[in-house]
């Protein structure tokens, strides 16, 4: 049997339910995301401000017709590095039960592609500590762990 | 004798220079920074690409009509966190003989007030792991170092 084609695509509205399922059910980030009803709002609120925005880009990983994967990308341009552009790549997920199966790389290659293209000079991404696994697979791919990431939570 | 006040304020065009001069200066960031005259023209397009977008801002800190300070702040939007936006806190630099003096800690807490202001659930950056001083800097100041930063150079 082959395996089904994957599709990486912007979401459209009736995603946005799939995407906040996956943060939900993530452990790690403790970002305080809920598939609760009541939230919902303030997800489709966020998505449409994403979708407005020029420089943000959401997507999501597509598989026999369901979300299987999402990410974003912020493109910033700074005077550093004789005033180029980077992509950051920001909240990068993948079903829990589809790991394993070659959708994070997909993800990721798309950025670095994408990235490669449009003529940035880098692309970054931060990974929490204690995603050792992630570590491993943003190094193979063939990023550096150069720099320490730092968060101040406001609310 | 009082200290010199400093003003935090958005660049203009004939500031660029000094803040190029800064990034130059800088042994670590590695991006080949250069005063050089011919590197200018990148540089301003740059400048002009973050002053037309709408959620980056460049800004300098003003001592005794000189620039002794910068960095550059980037506004985006996630669904994670509840769909709530975040600082990213970008190119932090203090001009090399005015180190030591609260620039740094003025830059910051200046970001905070911000990010507060107009409602970020986080203020984010990366440093790089050699830059020992700046992450106690940013430890003492409440930030969290939670992530590592990676980077894949393009070019």
């Amino acid at each position: 049997m082959q395996a089904s084609a994957i599709i990486i695509r912007q979401p459209r509205e009736e995603d946005v339910p799939a995407i906040v399922a996956m943060f939900a059910s993530d452990a790690i980030g403790g970002h305080g995301d809920t598939t609760d009803p009541s939230a919902l709002a303030d997800y489709i609120a966020a998505f449409r401000r994403i979708g407005a925005s020029p420089n943000e880009t959401l997507y999501v990983v597509e598989r026999d017709g369901e979300v299987v994967g999402t990410f974003q990308t912020v493109v910033t341009t700074a005077l550093t590095g004789r005033g180029s552009s980077s992509m950051i790549v920001e909240a990068v997920h993948t079903r829990a039960d589809c790991r394993g199966q070659g959708i994070g790389e997909a993800m990721i290659r798309f950025c670095l592609g994408e990235a490669e293209r449009t003529g940035m000079r880098l692309v970054q991404l931060t990974s929490n500590l204690a995603r050792k696994d992630a570590h491993r697979f943003y190094e193979r791919l063939g990023f550096t762990p150069s720099h320490l990431g730092f968060k101040f939570k406001l609310k």
